[in-house]
């Protein structure tokens, strides 16, 4: 199974309550496909960076199996640019700066091969780029999953709906979710979302955890209670990487399945939020993964004795 | 095995989002009995009225095997009030009027037998009052439970620290442990309360769920995903309720079982804000909880396949 993955690659400025760090490699895409690549071998990474990106970075996603035909590079432009202030309880953050750069006219053009993916993962993006991108699609994927946010909710819901009627499965937050459905309720949010289109809704609720909902099922996997959480940038799409990278590596779209994939996604967040940026997701190993998914099953097995 | 229950019975005026209700029976240990009565036969419960209180409800609780031999009930005088507004989103609430009332001078005198308790809630009151229970318990219950809220830790740290040093389990929501710890995590919020007496700590979330710790493992439980919520007053009383009544029915402190009791206080909880006030708590059958425990399994039961 492959898995194309479209989103920012870029820079990120961050600040939270433990520290800061000055424009280290973020974006999207990249934390999805560092995420997914503990799970499947064949990436195909489409984004667009300036020629400021460094190559180390570029090296270190080939190593993990990330074909980068689909990245394309503009010399003389700069890569996007973003600049966050955490709140102390990380639950909130302002916006500093944004600098569109090269993403201000993103083309996202699938390299060869690209159009037949059996897994995609849509970053979040203007609506249309991530249209462009389905309508490459020639053979239709055992699942397109996409995220999106409030910005696109304001300025472009008409376009954003049209991309939720071609998806299988959304991933938001709550808050995009409340917004998306009109509804404080998540659990009538995620009924009226189901009706748009996806047949698959996962809402993040950050440190409480996240709910997939499917028809009228509702399954819940707890965040992991952290000691001290050191930056939440790229949690939501580390998650996705998880979800979407285990679905590709187990090829089964069950209910069962899709739960494990949120645990797994779950985990793969977990190790995001242990350091600055993308640094603990560059050197993971699979015991660690799999500890870490212990530890997850310990945290809510229980025996229920149901006579 | 019985169970001692202290804390206020009490008359509430509410208003949250989908209505309001004027001068309806509340209070912690309302709650408390009416949720642990599905669990133990035998409740023996410690308050004080005035005359003002409907005979309609003693008489509810007395069939439902709550002794009222200790609820003072003070000729000439009236029932402590709460009079308080919920936010839209429910978690917040704004407290317009308390009148302590026959509160104010409240001497618990524990009725002959009361002091060979097995199992002890000690609901929300001034730490003093607290105290004065334990200290006329001669015999060491199996097991001592106690809530608080922020309004002791700003009046009256000193002696809640004396109350926490006697109790065996501290039950309270995540911003009075982030209060009582000095921390914001709630993993280093736990790890320091543990040390100030409480061998077992449940820190609620609401609609996020609840954490239990003991030693250095923690345990979930989710708060079920509801459509709609009436009304949380009382949800948190309710908790501690089904969890030491099931424990006292069970009369097992094994960190498996308790794990137990925190499902079985989470679904009681999740009944209570169907309706206003104590109304969905007065008539449940044991297959409606049976039938609720099983929906917290469907919820969090995934199977990990760990090889």
């Amino acid at each position: 199974m492959n898995l194309l993955t479209v989103g920012t690659v870029a820079f990120d400025d961050i600040e939270t309550p433990l520290g800061r760090a000055e424009k280290i490699v973020g974006g999207a895409a990249t934390y999805i496909s560092l995420a997914a690549s503990y799970f499947v071998k064949h990436i195909h990474l489409v984004s667009v960076i300036g020629d400021d990106f460094p190559g180390e970075t570029l090296d270190l996603l080939s190593a993990k199996g990330v074909d980068l035909r689909g990245l394309q590079v503009k010399e003389g432009e700069k890569s996007f640019f973003w600049a966050g202030k955490y709140h102390t309880d990380l639950n909130n953050r302002d916006t500093l700066d944004t600098q569109l750069n090269v993403l201000a006219d993103f083309d996202p053009v699938l390299p060869a091969g690209y159009e037949r993916s059996d897994f995609v993962m849509l970053g979040n993006l203007t609506p249309a780029v991530q249209m462009r991108v389905i309508e490459q699609l020639n053979t239709p994927p055992r699942l397109i999953a996409m995220d999106t946010m409030n910005f696109w909710m304001n300025t472009a819901l008409d376009e954003l709906k049209e991309v939720l009627k071609r998806v299988d499965c959304l991933i938001i937050n709550d808050e995009e979710a409340r917004q998306l459905s009109e509804e404080q309720s998540l659990v009538k949010a995620a009924r009226k979302i189901l009706t748009m289109g996806p047949r698959f809704l996962v809402i993040k609720k950050g440190e409480h955890g996240a709910l997939l909902f499917y028809n009228s099922s509702i399954f819940f996997a707890p965040a992991l209670p952290m000691a001290e959480v050191f930056d939440p940038t790229g949690a939501g799409d580390t998650f996705a990487g998880g979800f979407v990278g285990y679905l590709a590596q187990s090829g089964d779209l069950s209910f069962e399945n899709m739960k494990r994939a949120v645990i797994y996604g779950s985990a793969m967040a977990s190790f995001c939020v242990e350091k600055f940026g993308t640094e603990r997701l560059r050197n993971l190993t699979q015991q660690e993964i799999k500890n870490r998914i212990a530890e997850f099953v310990e945290l809510v097995n229980f025996d229920a004795q149901l006579e």
